[in-house]
């Protein structure tokens, strides 16, 4: 089981100057940080700010390369961690086969980063599997849960993202112990 | 017309702190240097250095996705330049369609860095037009130019890259003369 999710802010962990997307999860105050690439962060930064590039640059090129072999992005999950790395998938439609047969749909093993920007430039569904919700999710304990509203400015800018990843990785791995 | 180039070597132009791929064009002693983005460069370095990455990065998602779609990189070609702006295709082959068919091959408008890595990664051949080999290349005047070689190297290391672009841009400027 999944559920929906949606780019909520990109913000820098700066103890590691490394980029962190948070996910908020759909009709929930809980958010998921992912720790992505520079380059990548880039790229979804350059979408939020809706700055056009004038040239494609490399998922614009691979967007137009699905559609030019007649398919186009279903929708992106983030499935699973395993040493502290998320797992995700691109899942594709392909338009030359018919209607509801399963063959229509084909998975595609990927990074969560290139999942997101794939999702943002195709405003396709992100979902992210139940058991990571669970996991790796911190609660916003305010009122106002709007990127735009200063209640949640301020927990982002707040967010003591350090803090944070040893919550989680503490939480993992205590989720960890039951496996051992 | 075109000629069939290969990557020779990953340089920086210090004063712009850019990276430059630079093409050895085949069967002459001719270079074409490309100023490239700093994550397309990693990329490529990766590839160079033969590193290889746990998880699927952009370019082997977009492999895995053309390989998915039943199709392949046929080769790519660098075919003009524009406003100081290499302009680049990819050339898909569609395996779905019976050979010798016009349609079996799609050509996508791309970034050099993005064609050059694609290209690599498949061991695909690159092309560059012979309008820009005529106009965009320096030639190497020692004997042995082999990217191994020391002579060669050290080529690489005093070649004055913003000396090298400025009579590019000097070249340029007459060229577009004419049309003035």
């Amino acid at each position: 089981m999944v559920k929906k999710a949606r780019v909520k802010a990109l913000v820098l962990d700066k103890l590691n100057n490394a980029p962190v997307v948070l996910l908020e999860i759909d009709g929930t105050k809980k958010i998921l940080p992912i720790w992505i690439g520079a380059c990548e962060a880039s790229v979804i930064a350059m979408i939020l700010e809706e700055n056009e590039f004038e040239r494609p640059l490399t998922h614009d090129l691979m967007l137009n390369v699905i559609e030019g072999l007649e398919a186009k992005i279903n929708n992106v999950i983030i499935n699973k961690i395993e040493n502290n790395t998320f797992y995700a998938k691109v899942i594709l439609k392909d338009l030359t086969v018919p209607p509801d047969e399963e063959e229509q749909y084909i998975e595609f093993d990927a990074r969560p980063s290139d999942c997101i920007i794939l999702a943002l430039k195709t405003n396709s569904p992100i979902y992210v599997s139940n058991e990571i919700v669970d996991s790796h999710t911190i609660e916003f304990e305010g009122e106002n849960f709007e990127s735009e509203d200063d209640e949640f400015k301020k927990f982002v800018e707040n967010l003591d993202i350090n803090e944070f990843r040893k919550r989680l990785k503490k939480g993992k791995e205590s989720d960890d112990e039951p496996e051992n």
